[in-house]
């Protein structure tokens, strides 16, 4: 086992090179959708993506599908309820609890943003070959699996 | 090409893997400095090590080293002062600049933290072979170098 010395070799630290891909993949995304004249977050757009296929969801199953802290999940419905973009109301079944909807307006704005979003996976990957990329997304797949539970935003799917 | 259909695929996007790994990986660090007692996020151990291999630093250059927002920067070196491991002083070279030192204190917290730190590292590909672990690291490397100029946030090393 090699032992980190903390100069030059911070830079080979698996911890810093996933924080400053994550800083880019965030920017990329915010230049692409500003040139398509709109305003979404990654994050903003995965709880839209969510929503749509997950008609009725309620926030806190919504925070688990996205991998989003539940704890600021709110803000982030709010903002795109302010948008006009999602809806929010009562539940018919249980009276406590809220279901949230996509609007025509978010609809629009999802198929609007799609290609910009799959350009921007794209560009992710650009700089490696075919192969290489088949790879490093099986590979980053596994490993984000495995410190799922770690995460203080653990993902939870559907049938999970 | 495949095109993404973003229900399930969502979770196959590179964009969206990365995002949860990060999150991961926060939780990770953070978890490890507090068991040791202390409360450093990885942002302000990369700010610290980085001072303590460049004493004397200025905090904008210190920004570029650790691939951080020069408008937030003022932030993460203002905690670090407030916490008495970081000092700031006039340049005596040019009054008008301010030079950075890791004060004692500072050094001994990040002994302390370095092997947590260390732990993290491993951790986060612990599900990986040894072999995947070296494709892995360099794939990610090569994918986060092709998109530095794209961040907010580029990584300006000290011979850059």
């Amino acid at each position: 086992m090699r032992r980190y010395e903390f100069d030059d070799d911070l830079y080979d630290a698996p911890g810093h090179l996933i924080r400053r891909l994550q800083q880019a993949a965030v920017s990329m995304f915010m230049t692409e959708t500003a040139s398509a004249g709109l305003d979404l977050t990654p994050v903003q757009f995965g709880a839209l993506t969510m929503t749509k296929h997950h008609p009725g969801i309620d926030q806190v199953t919504l925070a688990g599908l996205i991998a989003y802290d539940k704890a600021t999940i709110g803000e982030v419905v709010s903002r795109l309820i302010a948008k006009g973009l999602l809806t929010r109301i009562v539940s018919s079944a249980d009276r406590r609890s809220r279901e949230l909807y996509v609007t025509d307006a978010g609809s629009r704005q999802l198929t609007k943003m799609t290609p910009g979003v799959w350009r921007v996976q794209q560009q992710l990957l650009a700089a490696l070959s075919e192969s290489e990329q088949v790879q490093f997304l099986d590979l980053l797949k596994k490993v984000t699996e495995s410190v799922n539970e770690r995460s203080r935003a653990p993902l939870r799917t559907a049938d999970s």
